[in-house]
């Protein structure tokens, strides 16, 4: 991938994960460094930075698709934070999630939203947080 | 539940399914028909119409839902119909659904992007498409 | 696994398939005659055959186990037609199948009602089927 | 919903949950409030209370589904102690959960027998075990 | 990306896919040609092309983690001819297909091996087929 | 199952887990022992030991479901280290587990390769690890 993607996609995760940017970058990177560049050139920089899809409804994708799987919490945490810095509100975040009951069923929705308790409380505690 | 979701229900599932809705009432009707009352009235007349994400995000949250779970083509053409009815243009939708590659991998973007060629053929073939 | 494990599956199987009992083993016997074994000997005449659980509530358990995964409909068909032969009514594998929607979502739910409809209509086409 | 169904869902909950009936409404309680209501009212007051299946075998379903998607580690530990006290013993719950490793795979079942073993212990602790 | 990267794909597919190349890439090309682009530059030409783990290898994994995920019939077709094409043999496939019964669950190894059976049998017809 | 199957297994889990090969037994055994016949004779002793695939590839088969799966990062970590101890190297499962985020989406990815860094740790502080 391209120079250009590489920046592209390191603006593109710090408008998504603000000042924790290192943070999701950081866990297997020892272990697997090619992994950063695959989410940095590859997933920030060519498809989360495509124009066909405003970003903010981006992020909303993002959201619904980890809280259907269920499998991935550190991630749906990371992206439910990058949502609310796109300018989604808490409460459209919960409604979303309260929306992924009738899809992929109530204890997806419920583990979804215990994710969100702990994105909302730790906002509140930095006081950064998006008013509800 | 209330007289009242149902009558909100049959009108939010207008607004989503237009034309065709009553098809996706139909096929297990005979079979469990108090489940057409939970999709009026729980579903669409509580859930879908509740005030606090609009309407056309809401039908984001499901496509992209419905995509990464990969197990429901129908409902997925269904509510990807819907998501043109509510203002999402097709490439935007396909957008969203290159995106599911990314959380869900490529098999579940490649399913849902062979449903949305479905659907729009069918828009095209009938003329109520949204333009591209 | 021994012999006897063999016989107690082969009438295990009966007990479930009935009529149809070897439908479900000629699909794919060609490509893997042993899985015909693991079938027989192990699921049926071993895991299905335990004491400890009656084999009506072990059939429940497996309705519901493949209602929820949502990717075998042609085993849950032959499961909930074993359901019926097993002594459940088509309107308790009805409330089974209802009951699915809330845990694992309405989609898988409704997947199966449709499995169901097949199930209960080639019941009463053979006059075979559980009365309501 | 209805006044009735909420009602109808409270003693339906005391009745799954026993003395921990409050726990599994406090944990995304105040980040959404409504789902308690739809806890309550619309999984346990109305599906869960339906007439055509027997809240006991209602509550293997709900056992076998939550293991089979072994994504809901916490709401199979609730239901599992609700399916003893609805009348199912240790012993058959495991065969269950034994029984889940042929359709969901032994990750699954294993999983959801690890559940099993601190639900069990809690039991034993609490003198409010029902006996093998 | 790189036309390195997109000459290296080509090749890649190829070698996978052998005379029925263009097959995979024709389904949904219409609706979203991107995603053309990053089947052969980002997945056949970056990862699949990686020199840490062999080609034959590679290509196991894949049909292990597509007969696991059990929802991508197609792409397992695929995937397991290129499989054979890149020196697997059909009793090989088959193992490894019996092998997913463990951990996915058995449906999930028999609709795989009821693909296999499919691919087997083509390669039969067209005299292509690795012999057992 | 046969007393041979029992023994094949035992030497087959001592192949695959090496000296921690009672780990994988110890958690679930008071609640159902006979799992641990599950495990010993029929995955072990007699999916695991069949002839037709070799022990190595069939670890790479376990590895890649598992990680598919993303539902059981306890087995994986086993599976993993038994990968390692039939031969393959640090870097191949890492390329491996790169690999599924191809099939089963990025976070099912970063999950596994999670576990790959704790399972590499602990080989590297116990000098059994190998080399790169």
């Amino acid at each position: 991938m391209s120079q250009d993607h590489h920046e592209i996609g390191l603006r593109k995760l710090k408008e998504i994960a603000g000042e924790n940017q290192n943070k999701p970058l950081s866990d297997w990177k020892d272990v697997a460094p090619d992994m950063e560049r695959y989410i940095v050139d590859f997933i920030a920089g060519d498809i989360l930075s495509r124009p066909g899809l405003d970003p903010k409804s981006r992020q909303l994708v993002t959201v619904a698709a980890l809280a259907a799987l269920s499998t991935a919490p550190a991630e749906l945490k990371m992206h439910m934070s990058g949502a609310l810095n796109l300018g989604w509100t808490q409460s459209e975040i919960t409604e979303a999630l309260i929306q992924i009951a009738v899809f992929a069923g109530f204890p997806a929705s419920l583990n979804a939203l215990s994710v969100a308790k702990e994105v909302f409380a730790e906002r509140s505690r930095s006081n950064e947080g998006t008013t509800k």
